[in-house]
């Protein structure tokens, strides 16, 4: 298998990302081929000084680059000869089975909902995180962003692809379900939330539990938390700044710790036919190791393609 | 003035109202009169036991009670002679300028709602939280539950009236509003989120500083920080759990000790003509004590009076 990085992406670029790459393929013995892309010369010279072995990388040129702050839309289709523009030529024509980047993160989105297909029978594509639980696990909330306004369709498509998810990448046999609400009992909620409660009350393809409550966010309640991407958004950003507070407040504090997303690498977009991941601009060598190592995981779990049949077993 | 306490709310109903209301006339010198409703021989007992002077208290007798769980309006119908019907009952007629319970939470909304006038003008009343910030103060975020659908009509008066309470009760002079979005520019968010933010940027009864993202919650960005009543209550309620971990991962961690919520006793119902305030069920004796010296600050502030001139001036 083939996964592309975008070495020119994130606020350390390329260092970080050539120290991440040192350090996957040190661990990895996967037959995984990588292909960086960027500025051939700033990459070529730090990978002879970190002496990374050139057999399991292919470098393509980039000489152009979108910027953190660049109108995702706009500097996708005016500078095509950028590292992002050029990953996602590689991805949808079939070069790469996988593509990696910390860089402008909505022009990663544009470019994987634009770019290539989404999986058959998805309404929308949706972007997820794993949030920490305090007792040790590990949930994972959808949708943070993608979709700040949702149909009921949307979350119970969330529902079966982030079950997909925490089935073979997070390793939760049966993951349980939680609607995020206001209250626990079924009626309860926004219109959206009442609408969304029977459907995945119906829902032969997940383990629904019910609603869960903001205070079961960091629980260990359910392990597939369901929410439009406005609340989810909102939600993510909050226990991202745990990690900050904690580290002010409690130095070393193990749990707190768990909030630093670098541990998590980054993002995957999920309902789209490829792994596409996203990671933070702050991504440093750990984050990008684990950026290649979970799009590594992706690819042998065939988890789109168990998404596609989930999906479709259920509409 | 005459502030009513609901001596049978609350998982330590009446032994712990007795303690507050003890606590808070060892402290207030206020001309202040203290009607206490409930089980008369029951509260009579405990105050003699804990020699509450008697000068400035009143006990009114309810044989009734709405349990915790009880169906709000149905309750508050059917339990006529319940110490929150009563209440509400002395407050609709002049008899108490305030009523503080630690009861069913839906029954104390139920009662504000409908037993006492909303403020002219306003759409619909609104429950608000303090959140404690990182760097020391003080913030506001409403709706936290009440309105889990909302107009842009409303977060601009919620906007209003956080206002007025931050700068009479929280003591800050000039509160920053920030519309809670999942970006910083204008034009960012859901379709709620976008309709809002030229209202709140238009409203000069406000000082509007534009959209802040889940990450600004916890910080000093903004002090009355809007939103709907469904991201606000899981907000709300994943910032209470807070302390919890807090207390279980860093004992005796001054910040995350802040999110004991009972420090700051309970959550008044903007937006009514008398102040409501609504604690928590597990509420203590401190709880109950900062419970009324929130109602005597309201009622000394002539806070609701503030509110309605502020919202009709906007409308």
């Amino acid at each position: 298998m083939t996964i592309g990085i975008d070495m020119m992406g994130g606020d350390y670029a390329p260092l970080e990302a050539v120290k991440g790459v040192h350090a996957y393929l040190q661990t990895a013995n996967a037959p995984v081929t990588l292909i960086l892309i960027g500025d051939k010369t700033a990459i070529d010279s730090l990978l002879a000084e970190h002496s990374v072995p050139a057999d399991r990388i292919l470098v393509v040129h980039a000489d152009e680059v979108i910027g953190m702050h660049e109108h995702p839309t706009k500097a996708l289709r005016e500078k095509q000869r950028s590292s992002i523009a050029i990953g996602f030529h590689l991805l949808a024509s079939g070069k790469m089975d996988a593509f990696i980047s910390a860089g402008n993160t909505g022009a990663m989105l544009v470019g994987a909902l634009f770019s290539i297909k989404a999986l058959e029978g998805v309404i929308r594509p949706t972007i997820s995180t794993i949030i920490p639980k305090a007792g040790g696990g590990t949930g994972l909330l959808l949708d943070v962003g993608l979709n700040a306004d949702c149909k009921p369709e949307q979350l119970n498509q969330f529902a079966i692809m982030g079950s997909v998810y925490a089935r073979h990448i997070l390793g939760i046999d049966t993951p349980r379900v939680g609607l995020i609400n206001v209250g626990e009992e079924e009626g309860k909620g926004n219109i959206l939330a009442q609408a969304t409660y029977p459907l995945l009350k119906e829902n032969k393809h997940i383990h629904f539990i019910g609603n869960i409550e903001g205070r079961d966010l960091l629980m260990d309640k359910a392990d597939v938390m369901v929410c439009e991407g406005f609340t989810g958004n909102i939600l993510l950003k909050m226990a991202e700044s745990l990690y900050d507070i904690g580290q002010q407040q409690s130095p070393g504090n193990a749990y707190f710790n768990r909030f630093n997303f670098e541990i998590y690498g980054g993002t995957p977009v999920l309902g789209v036919a490829k792994p596409v991941i996203i990671g933070h601009g702050i991504s440093g060598e750990k984050a990008f190791m684990n950026m290649i190592s979970l799009a590594q995981l992706m690819l042998e779990k065939e988890v789109m393609e168990k998404m596609k049949t989930e999906l479709n077993a259920n509409s």
